[in-house]
């Protein structure tokens, strides 16, 4: 059932190394990725065994949708990006997640995409913790 | 409106020269990119000026997920990759466009993301016939 696979939902153990919780959306988990130089969030559906996005059911792929474009709009809003980039891929990581990047043309990859390029910056603590709470402040009504 | 909006929809030319029509679904237009090294489909959304997924308004985004999903299910029937790829980018080429892409483990980049990564293959004229007649038979009850 729906809700047994919630139940039984645990986090991939790579996404939960390499990123910090922001909190819960109706479906999914948001996650800061642990990395300077973007601002790079996930999200990933408390759904155990998911792997693809066209594979939800029509319910969890439309709130799926409905989390992505309002992370994405928060996005928009906090850090004014040149151009978001979303994207479902899950070659190294299997369980479906969802990348939102702000991505500007003076970042340091502008405009290759940034998966697996260059080397990751990891947040200093005062850094990760002021980006987690302006997030959880741009997104109070949303998340619990 | 929106459907002004439509009237005066122009392709990208960097999109219309790196691939090709398959056909029309209500929103989008389907298209095959031109390199033979994978299965690799884009949804081009008939919106003039559009480029963001999430600016788009919720009609048009989630006829854009319903395109997104029949065509990620028929690339499933099709070719049974290890990973669908879904990604909407746009560093290059601003106008909205959402890739859909079959990959193996045994493909030439796996596991890194395919943009921007090695050398295309252009397919050949048999080859891209057969794939257009392929995915246009696959997908004959949506396309107009």
């Amino acid at each position: 059932s729906s809700r047994g696979r919630r139940m039984s939902f645990v986090l991939d153990p790579r996404l939960a190394r390499d990123s910090h919780a922001i909190g819960e959306l109706r479906l999914s988990q948001l996650r800061l990725m642990d990395d300077a130089r973007f601002t790079w969030l996930i999200l990933v559906p408390r759904i155990a065994g998911a792997r693809e996005l066209v594979d939800l059911d029509a319910t969890d792929r439309s709130q799926l949708l409905e989390e992505i474009t309002l992370v994405g709009r928060a996005l928009e809003v906090l850090v004014c990006p040149d151009k978001l980039n979303i994207a479902a891929i899950g070659n190294v990581v299997a369980q479906l997640h969802v990348h939102l990047i702000a991505r500007f043309e003076s970042d340091a990859l502008w405009p290759d995409p940034v998966w697996g390029r260059g080397e990751r910056v990891v947040l200093t603590n005062d850094a990760r913790e002021q980006q987690l709470a302006r997030l959880r402040e741009a997104l109070k009504a949303e998340l619990s």
